[in-house]
């Protein structure tokens, strides 16, 4: 009964998530879903990367948040349009909460959405948004052993930004360690060394998104229409 | 259909936790719930506890992972009694497993048993394990907006643990702007402020750990036979 029942959820939720990526596939925007335990600095590096590809490109928010709206006030001083999603104590997003979202933005203003899940490195694995990409933030105090301990969320990621490297000399954090067992789940995933304090690795971070959101435009175009 | 299987599935946990509970308490034996973010310092604060309780008490420890028995592994070097659950992808333990678990364990030799949920700051706060008590691990890296984003998981503990505060020097964590947003939660519960690396804070929390033993001690004491 409980199997069942997830199940026709997760299938629910497959479908919504193509009519999503159908809709930003026309849109021509560029879709990525931001992955992370609580705390490890997924607000912070998005601000960091949206200043730094000011100009470059139109970017908006989808904020996921159990509860308040913290993060995205944040957004908005960024004057980012940001849509906030409360969920009420579920612990990720689904297709139909983007949905619902979605809905509340002018699409044809964004050429980079931003999707910032709820903190969690396990739940939100599971559910397809509709995005294009999957972009994993892990921060150097939270342990290098945690590829090991939550394979799941880290195979289907098409990037890594390990965040506050400025906290290094403070931890017992080995980047070859935790790289070791995250070969193993995604062997050819983006993985960036960032600091949002020092601004270290930020601009390469920020090329990869660009070059991401250069090639949807490409597969755009090359699509029938 | 989704609710009446989510609450058919809460109303059996709570069945099974209840029976948890009277067994715990038949045999005598303080049960605390660990529950905090992946990477928040649970499995290095409970070695440090178990070091300094070393002698005073008789701890064991059941370990929920999603994946592996890396921290199983460090209880066993300490020489402690470990059982190790993993969820194969679950995001958090319920009453069942513990029941399963429990069975592995030789209660008459053990008055402390600590159960490390999986690392998770959402859905570990519904499920009722048997408990006498939940201690709830926040890093300082992880954030001062956490109570205030997570509501839930802080509302029903017994004790919070503010972890790795050796590293407050270089993150931009206040203290009292967490302490604002948590007392409204959980005006009661006992507050720690930690650092396993120095040693600070460790014997508050220990003897903590040792008042409410002794006092559920005094509970089984008092209980018509």
């Amino acid at each position: 009964m409980k199997i069942v029942a997830a199940r026709r959820i997760l299938q629910a939720n497959e479908q919504i998530a193509a009519e999503n990526r159908a809709r930003f596939q026309a849109a021509g925007v560029f879709v990525v879903n931001i992955l992370g335990s609580p705390g490890a600095g997924k607000t912070t590096l998005l601000e960091a990367l949206f200043r730094r590809l000011q100009g470059h490109v139109r970017p908006a928010v989808i904020e996921g948040d159990i509860a308040g709206t913290i993060d995205a006030q944040r957004f908005e001083q960024l004057g980012l349009p940001v849509v906030q999603i409360n969920t009420a104590g579920a612990c990720h997003l689904d297709a139909g909460m983007v949905s619902a979202a979605v809905e509340q933005l002018e699409l044809s203003g964004v050429d980079m959405l931003a999707i910032e899940n709820v903190g969690n490195l396990v739940c939100t694995a599971d559910f397809d948004l509709g995005e294009h990409a999957r972009l994993l933030v892990l921060s150097v105090s939270e342990g290098d052993d945690k590829a090991a301990k939550y394979p799941f969320i880290f195979q289907g990621i098409q990037a890594l930004c390990i965040t506050k490297t400025d906290l290094l000399p403070h931890c017992n954090f080995h980047v070859e360690r935790l790289l070791r067992d995250f070969r193993r789940l995604a062997p050819t995933a983006a993985v960036f060394q960032v600091s949002a304090l020092t601004g270290d690795g930020i601009e390469a971070a920020a090329s990869w998104l660009q070059a991401q959101l250069a090639q949807a435009k490409l597969d755009k175009t090359a699509q029938p229409s």
